[in-house]
Parts: structure tokens; sequence; C-alpha cells
């Protein structure tokens, strides 16, 4: 599989970071550097420990990368030598991190020991250790991390039913902010693109938790009543992301649990406008972006199905079927392209959003997940 | 001057292109390239040509640089080898120019002949010319070229109060795409951040011309019939650059013409829901990456000032006095800090945005405009 990375050293050639990326290949522990301008794969970094779930944050020079791994290990890889620069096993169970908006401090997000653990963006150091402990002296674990304006971090407790909010602008003495009793069992959450709400799912209750970070004083509020409320003879394949929600226009559109929907809320009232029928029960729904157009991947048994919306009508504009295991999408910094991973074909593919054609495929080994070094420059991920 | 620029070679460090930035200095014809990380000048890089009116774009993997001057000059700055890597005097009198979405074209917007000519992003040799020819076979002034998604082009004909887009999927065969009468002498625009919306104001008559780049066929029509209508006793120091409007929330926020006015428009409506009493005549009025803060300076005589307003609602935050000739400002990405040109300090300072207190200072000869490579990812510039 080795076949399609180009034989090229960092050190003969100059090399800049805009256009470059890594996609996680889930089963070897490894990550892929790929260019987005020659739709190449220019490097492959081994020995990231497991990634069967993995997401990755950018340094804001978009040189490294910072891969959080399943196993609690932390990677930081070189994007310009093609390396592994530094690696941790910061906790014994983690499943997701963010960067901080200077660029100089990681958060990590723990299952257990449950809380959150902030690094060195340079030298992976242990700067703060905020254990997410709660009423009865228990450990909570961490869901829903991820950066906000003005130096914080925000993120939720599952066990513990709270939302926190972490301001590190002096890293020695994090100021934290708890938002109790938020609803049952938050295990997901997305942050707006600008930062300005954060909302938490509830597994043990129906509705969203909404925090308004323009306004905390008004505390978390209730929204979507009916949202995860599934019928029982409905089985779930696989929960959605939230962090997966589009925002186009006046909408958010965002994953109905368990049904063959993607639901349509009105971001002023927080009311559903509609529920569009989809071929699947829909996991990721991203926005291309510009914001015209929503494409949705599936759970299984339709994780072979891809499908782009139309968001000037909400009309479905074309169904893809891009091989097996359609598993995560990724767009170009502005919206000309989108890389599909293809877990059970080996393969990422790349399509021109506008036509909707194949441009490149690229073989990679049970791909996951894919991520670009833009992603150094948005708030919220 | 060089006293602040880090004693580096390119060759002896690797560098990433996220966090590097150009300053313009406008009488030496030289652009300073600037890490946004260390506050450091790195290189100064000469021979630009003309500089009293300039505008930066960046290639898709932020190694390049594009300088447009206002004497045609179209030059290519490398930003790892801190060197000029090919320049062209492609016009006599030109104004501006932009990036295709694609990153490959490169169009320049053109006075003197008036069209608009495009050149591969790689060489600068030149693929299209699109001479501005209207109806009694004159040419045109260009104003107001932007990108915009599906590989296009969009800008306004000043003599012929004419929209033009062209999709230049196949650069060798431009399509073109007319909106004849749209008002009387165009001469500026903007594209919303999302590409889904141009406007261009008027110079011979009150009110904008709004085209929705979703609804082409709906033509162009006229907004904010009052927008430019001023007081004939007041007069404008310095036209306000459309493309510095601002999208918070549901508003647009613009300069008022020749009045100490910022106005807030209803971006679903598009109309003026306020005006807010500013202590100069508006140039730039730029959101912070967030949208949660509005930042504006000013024309002469209040120049020196540079204005907060909270996007919350609407109030004025503080007025600081950064020093002479407050120029232009540039937002780092994810805008926990801004950088703003002082012309007549030669200097540039650089605020923390939540705290409002300077962080930086660096010496940069009269500069007039700041760049950051982040912008390589945005839409509609």
């Amino acid at each position: 599989m080795l076949s399609s990375i180009v034989a090229s050293s960092a050190f003969a050639e100059l090399r800049a970071t805009g256009d470059l990326g890594v996609v996680i290949e889930r089963e070897s522990g490894s990550a892929v550097i790929v260019n987005t301008t020659s739709h190449q794969a220019l490097a492959k970094v081994d020995g990231l420990g497991d990634l069967s779930h993995a997401s990755v944050v950018f340094s804001r020079d978009q040189r490294y990368a910072y891969v959080f791994g399943r196993d609690g290990g932390l990677s930081k890889i070189d994007l310009l030598q093609d390396k592994l620069d530094k690696r941790i096993v910061q906790a014994g169970n983690s499943i997701g991190g963010a960067i901080s908006q200077d660029g100089k401090l990681i958060a990590v997000s723990n299952y257990t020991p449950g809380g959150v653990k902030i690094f060195s963006a340079d030298t992976l150091a242990l700067v703060a250790d905020i254990p997410a402990s709660y009423a009865d002296g228990k450990l909570s674990k961490i869901v829903g991390l991820t950066d906000a304006p003005g130096q914080r971090f925000v993120f939720s407790l599952f066990d513990a039913g709270e939302i926190w909010t972490v301001d590190v602008k002096n890293p020695q003495k994090p100021v934290i902010q708890k938002y109790p009793n938020i609803g049952k069992e938050p295990y997901d959450a997305l942050m707006a693109p600008d930062g300005h709400y954060y909302i938490a799912g509830l597994f043990g209750e129906p509705g969203l938790a909404l925090l308004d970070l323009w306004q905390p004083e008004l505390g978390v509020k209730r929204i979507l009543p009916d949202y995860g409320k599934h019928d029982e003879k409905l089985p779930v394949y696989k929960m959605p992301h939230l962090e997966g929600w589009a925002v186009a226009g006046d909408y958010l559109l965002a994953p109905a649990i368990g049904h063959h929907e993607v639901l349509v809320i009105d971001k002023k009232t927080w009311q559903l406008v509609k529920a569009i029928p989809v071929p699947g029960q829909p996991v990721f729904v991203m926005a291309r972006p510009d914001a015209r157009q929503i494409w949705v991947n599936f759970a299984f048994p339709d994780n072979n199905q891809l499908l782009v919306i139309d968001a000037k009508d909400l009309s479905l504009t074309k169904l893809l079927t891009p091989g097996k295991g359609v598993l995560h999408m990724e767009f170009t910094p502005r919206g000309e392209q989108v890389w599909v991973a293809l877990r059970d074909d080996n393969q990422v593919v790349v399509y021109d959003t506008e036509t909707l054609q194949e441009v490149a495929r690229l073989p990679v080994q049970k791909p996951n997940g894919i991520f670009f070094s833009a992603r150094a420059h948005k708030i919220g991920l």
C-alpha cells in the first residue's frame, strides 16, 4: 500500500503546510500525511497506538498534527519531517481533545481517570490536571471537549450531568465554571462554528443542553425536548457524532438518532422546522464550507451511501455510492472538493463537490478519519 | 529598520506557513514577512513597485503571497525562501485581484486597459484576457473583483454599470454572465463570507446592487436605497472599503459614507436596523473571527482612533488610540489578537482582543495593509 506514497524527503524540498492533512488508519495505528493539491500520500507515520477512535487538531503554524487515540495516547506528528515528534500516554482511556485559541495548550478529555489534562503544545509536558470530581467524590467520564474564544475549553461530564468551562489564560491556575443539572448523561457535544453556542446531547433522557457562551449567566437550558427520544423498536446502529451538525444560514441540520431523518432546526428559536427523510441512519451531517451543500453519511447497513442535500431548498441533490464503509468526510478549506474515508475498501475517494464526479482515489489502510491542516484556524473543534 | 528582522534563513530551519503573513510598506514598495506566533518580522522583500494601494492573496498551500500593486504589477513572494519568486507588470493601472477556489488561477482587475486578466498561479503566464467592453465599444474600469464558489470570479464595471460573473472551470474558455443596468458607477463590492451574496456600492447614485449567487436567475436588485446618499455639506475624507463590512449573526455592519455612523443592516430583509454613532468617518468595519466584536477605523482627521463594538448588544466597548494613521487591521485566524497598521508611526501594533491590551509593536515602514496566510482558506476575498 506504500506504492502511492511519493518518494520524497521533507529535507530535500521545501514544503508549505496549508494544503496538508492526515488520514487515520484505525487498525495499524498509523497516520498518512496527504497533500490535497496533488492528491498524494506523502508519508506514513506509525506507532500512534489504538486509533479505533481518533481525532486530530493542528498547531497554529500548521506544522504539527496532534492525534488523540482511544488508549489515552497523545501523539505529535511533524508534517514537515514526516515523523513522530513526541508521544505520551496520558491516561488509560481517552476520547478526544482540543487546542487552545492561542495554540499553546492541548487539552485531552479522559474516561479513565475521568477528567481533563492540559499539556504544553510544544513539549507535551503536563500543565494542568482537572479531575472531573462530582458530588459523591467519584470522577466522571468527559465528553464533548472543545476550545472556545477567550482562551477557554468547554466539556461535559457524562456521569455527573454537568457542563464545565475552563479559562486557561493562566494555565497554572485554570478558572473553572461549573453548570450542574444540565440533564442525564451528556454523551457528546458540539460548538457552533463561531464559538457562540455549546450544545450537549443527552443519552439518559431526550433533549439537548444549550449553553450560550455570550450569556453564560443565563445558565444551561434544555432545547429540542424530543431530540433523541427514539422508538424502542428501531435499533440505533451508531450514535451520531454531534460535531457533525451543519450550520446553513438560519438552520442547523442534525442527524436524528435511530431514525432515517435529518432534522432541520431553527437556530434562533431552537425549534424543529422539518425532518428530511434520508435512506439510512445519519451519522455525520456536514456543510460544505460555503454552506450551499450538506453531505450526510450513514450507519450500517447503509454505510455505502453518501447523500448530498441542497441547502437552498433542502432538496436531495444526489445519492452517491462511493464504496464500502463510508466513515468520515472532510472538505477542502474552500469547499471545491471533499475527501471520503472508505474503511472497508481501504481507500480514500475525492469528489469534486460541484460536478459530484470522482477526481482521485488513494489507497489507505482502514481509514476512519480525515483531518486537514486548515482546522488550525477554526474555532470550536 | 531591519533591526527587528530575525537573522534567519529559510534554508537553515524548517518553516511552516500557517502563522505567516505580509505587511505592505506603501512607500518603499516592499513587503515584510511576519510570524504571528512570535510577533517577529522574518524578512523584507523589495521591488514590488507602486504599493500605494495594494492587496494580497495566498496560494492554497500558503507558500506564496500574490501582491497586487497600483501600477499593474503582480508579484509572487515565496514565504519559505524570503524572496520574490516572480513578478510581471500586467497592466498600466490596477486595483486588486483574487485567487480561484482551486488555487490555480490569479485574476487581476484593471483600470487601464479596463478588464480582467487571468494568470496561472504557478507561472504567472497569461491564461485568459477578458476586456470589459460595453455598449459603445469602450473598455470599463473594473472594481470589486472577488472569487466565488464554483471556480468563479465576480466583478463590477465602473463605467458600464454592470456586474459580470466568470466561470473559469475551463480557463481557456471562460463563461461570462453579464448583469447590465445594475446602477450608476459601482465603485467597490464585497462578497459575503460564504459566497452567497455579492454587493456593489454605487458612486453615481444612492443604494447598493445585490446579486444572489444562489439564484442568479433573479438578476441584480437594488437594496438600501438611502445608502451613500450623503449630506453635501459633509465632506467625504475617504471612501470606505466595502470589503470591510462585517457579518455578525443576522446583521451586516457597514461604514456610512461621510457620516459618523456605522450602519446595522438586517441580512434577511436588507433593511437598515439602526445607525451607531461613532467618533469619525468609518473606513474598515471588521468582525473578529468569532463575530463577538466589531473593530472600526476612521478617515482623517480621526485616523488615530480604533473603536471596538460589542456585537452582543451593539454597545461601544472601548475607543483605543494606538497611534497615528490607523490604516488597516487584520485578525489572527481564531481572533485572539489583531494587528493594526500605523502608517504615520511606522509601526504595526498587536492587541489582545479580549483584554484590549497591547502585546507587541513592530517597526514597519509606512504600513498600509496586513494580510495573513489563513486568507488562503477563505471564500470571497
